[in-house]
């Protein structure tokens, strides 16, 4: 076989934490702190919910764009916590996790040569979702100094006339920062002024650890360029349940409905009865599972300033993202020596991005008894590096 | 909002089926004949394992290419029903139905501007999926005369220097119609001539009523250049838990995996559960479903025979496609009409590509009760058609 796969495809790099996770995976008995998935099991009466509806037989195609019911209590929600309006017959699609919304929502918005910008350390997918759509993606280097946040300087700088979309993703993974409603003002001011689109990857939203999330969807004039994308997996702990939704301008998620009925047709019957169950009666559980992952948070802070590491204060998610400039190693060689001289797996910070350089990202979705196994070995690990 | 969305997304036009069943969902008390799912509940022992493997609390993320112990399975089967071999670790990605295997299958395959053969009449994605991918769509019209199989003359009559993919779907929906091993082997020789690869939709596989199915892939020296997609929807009655595979080269299947990892993730978990299950011990199940579809088959073929409606022989899936040409109507007028006076839903051929004009595809998903009555509103509809 001669002819050419798809260029784009083949130029794109696999996952920097799949490859990190193949090494993770040699290693017998190593504590890991690096999947980006909660600890928790689905909250009993969500799973309910959904072996009730499979009993019940419920396991044909819903609309392509979700369950009506679902879409309903998904507008509640935005309402309730968001303070967003949103019309469920016209302006939500539910998706396959958040993922498939970032991918639909790229295609249904770029057109060749159009520049998507996307402020790093970042989720994995952005970049190769742009690309895959055709997009240039267009990085800004976030910086430690500024929490990791984006500043309306850093926006302004990247803004050119082939400027289409800004992906913004508060709370952040991989460093937990998150942007406050004033940070958002002046980043929806340079939005408004260049006329470009927003996503707004939201899956966080839930856990945040001073005040509550804004979305700047809710901010003045900025709901009508902004696909707000959120869904199950974080907050409400059903990752494997592969479920997510986006809320946006009648028109394009009339575009991204399309792509999603040719590509996917509807998100999973049994996930969606199950998700009607968690908006309804799920407040609780996230309420419980973000005071675990706040406590945890207040652990392994307190742990990094008594080992003298570098790590600005995270407010959202459910990642801390220390800094290890100080060793000389790249984040790459600090991680791989940590595992291997102590069994313990934490992500390079590389792996989100050229900016990421220089820190480890550590997920708390653990519970506490390993985290206080893994600060002590992380301890020894630089007290080790910094007596050489 | 001034910013153009993605100008192929905008031009591309919603399903044909939607725009009818719009209307049928306006008419009371309609029978449908309509949608392409089995009318079963998933089979009991299937769905209790997805039961299990909730209470189990397995809801949290698969690898990105499904649970191991499901890829061995789908090995396990393709090798047992259609003789070919796959290798599980490398060969095999687990997908979001057989829709995002499609699409995730092009966008792995294509460079703008290569030419992907599309016979027609055919599902509704295939089109909408190459376009997306940057693909030009070329289309064969088939022939009923042929049986709506793919003739050697028309594949080699559509090759250009830059075709790149011909999508082969039998059994077919909308028609019906199957190939066999010799209507194969000659396609084959043609593919392997133009060093061109095959997208093998063989999602109704298990469902043929005319000697066992062959796969395409099966065929000397045809594995190396095609992607088989197949799944759960159809044959096991699953189509809400939006399962599905393809299987292919290591190379291609890589590249799928890519696009899978950073646009979807994984599969649904509870899905993929039910999967291995359905495979394991489900063999029964397709046997007595298909039989049931046999019997309604036959049924149909008959009352047409009756009416002296012309229709060929369709020997696979749930659908046939009779001819309605004699009543100098388009098929959208003829469906209209049929479903205002006789409260029948059947979509409009035209629905599936410009060849399905003057044809209706009427799926034989549903009761033989139900199948009966709407026979019987046919008779008095062409009937009263006939004297006019």
């Amino acid at each position: 076989m001669t002819k050419e796969l798809s260029h784009v495809v083949q130029n794109i790099k696999p996952s920097g934490i799949r490859k990190f996770f193949d090494i993770v995976s040699e290693i017998k008995d190593a504590i890991s702190l690096g999947v980006g998935e909660p600890d928790f099991d689905t909250p009993w009466h969500i799973r309910d919910e959904g072996i009730y509806a499979l009993e019940k037989g419920k396991t044909f195609y819903t609309s392509n764009s979700g369950l009506i019911e679902l879409r309903e209590e998904i507008c509640k929600y935005q309402k309730r916590h968001h303070g967003i309006c949103y019309n469920p017959l016209t302006e939500v699609i539910v998706t396959v996790g958040g993922s498939e919304a970032i991918d639909i929502g790229l295609r249904a918005m770029v057109n060749q040569g159009d520049e998507v910008i996307i402020p790093q350390p970042c989720y994995v997918s952005y970049e190769p979702c742009a690309l895959l759509a055709g997009a240039k993606p267009v990085i800004i280097d976030l910086k430690q100094e500024n929490e990791f946040r984006l500043t309306p300087e850093e926006l302004e700088n990247s803004i050119t006339d082939k400027t289409k979309v800004l992906i913004l993703a508060y709370p952040n993974n991989p460093t937990g920062a998150i942007m406050e409603r004033e940070d958002l003002e002046k980043i929806a001011q340079i939005v408004k002024k260049h006329d470009i689109y927003v996503i707004s990857d939201e899956i966080y939203s839930a856990l945040t650890y001073k005040g509550k999330h804004v979305s700047i969807a809710s901010l003045d004039g900025m709901q009508e360029r902004t696909v707000l994308i959120n869904g199950f997996s974080k907050s409400y702990a059903m990752t494997g349940w592969r479920l997510g939704y986006a809320c946006g301008p009648e028109e394009i998620i009339k575009q991204m409905t399309k792509i999603h009925q040719f590509a996917i047709m509807c998100a999973p019957t049994t996930s969606q009865y199950a998700a009607v169950e968690a908006l309804k009666h799920g407040d609780d559980d996230v309420k419980a599972m973000s005071g675990a992952y706040n406590q945890r948070r207040r652990f392994l802070l307190n742990a990094f300033k008594e080992m003298n590491l570098e790590c600005f204060e995270p407010y959202g998610a459910f990642y801390v993202f220390p800094c290890i400039k100080e060793f000389g190693m790249t984040s790459v060689e600090f991680a791989t020596r940590f595992l291997e001289e102590e069994k313990v797996a934490a992500v390079p910070g590389d792996a989100f991005g050229a900016s990421g350089e220089g820190f480890l990202r550590i997920s708390y979705a653990y519970s506490l008894d390993n985290l206080k196994i893994a600060m002590e070995r992380l301890k020894n690990f630089i007290n080790r590096l910094r007596s050489q």
